[in-house]
């Protein structure tokens, strides 16, 4: 198995308010798959996805998720911002289009600034400024030597 | 926000138990942060990480994770397997691994061949073969125009 990831698949209750909640921060769906029941996002060199939760349980063969939409923090999504002040911003956003400001950011042990939101379905998103990892600027992130 | 994934972080709870597995899948973490409590795997233009469920919980101010290591269907990591026979192929090594198979792979009725398993943490993982996204040399996915 190579060392990638090839998509994240983010199960949702209702496509169209996840679909909304991402396109409010900023992302736009593939226009390919308007109509279809899944919304494709392309990041970098991954994709990410919105599916229906029982059509994705349906197709791993495992039972629904029944959690709700409370945030979980089984998993964690990060985007990498560009400054301190970034990370205040995409939170604020966050909490405006819809998602749930999990916990503000803050100073952390390790020199840098890290916040948490929870989209409409509760994925976790941590927010954070790295100092320690180089973002370029085509917005990939690498690990230091 | 850039429409864009900085890393995608699995709540573990045995750190080295979780590495070990994904060793065995050929993955090789970061040497630089062998010996922290935290695995880094660079992954194309973005980073995957193992982290201690009670950590990222206590990270984001949110109680820890109570499903223990059970299959979720939340969400998904997906990975673009090169043809049928590379799909069959991750999908053994994963079971082998210390993973779990949820699904064999079947054919799809968009023309694809799609598995399942779950790490030892019950994060899942889709195993694709799809004909209709590019799949680069380097790994990159991506989405048709």
């Amino acid at each position: 198995m190579e060392q990638r990831v090839s998509l994240i698949t983010l199960g949702v209750a209702d496509l169209a308010r996840a679909t909304q909640f991402y396109r409010r921060l900023g992302w736009t769906p593939s226009p390919r798959f308007e109509g279809a029941d899944v919304a494709f996002f392309q990041a970098g060199g991954m994709i990410v996805a919105l599916w229906g939760r029982e059509a994705l349980a349906a197709d791993a063969g495992l039972p629904a998720d029944a959690s709700g939409d409370a945030p979980s923090s089984r998993i964690a999504l990060a985007y990498n911002a560009r400054s301190r002040d970034d990370v205040d911003a995409v939170i604020v956003a966050a909490g405006q289009a819809g998602g749930r400001v999990v916990n503000p950011a803050k100073n952390t042990d390790w020199g840098g600034y890290v916040g948490y939101f929870a989209d409409p379905d509760g994925h976790l998103w941590e927010v954070a400024w790295n100092p320690g990892f180089s973002l370029l600027a085509d917005g990939s992130v690498r690990l230091p030597d």
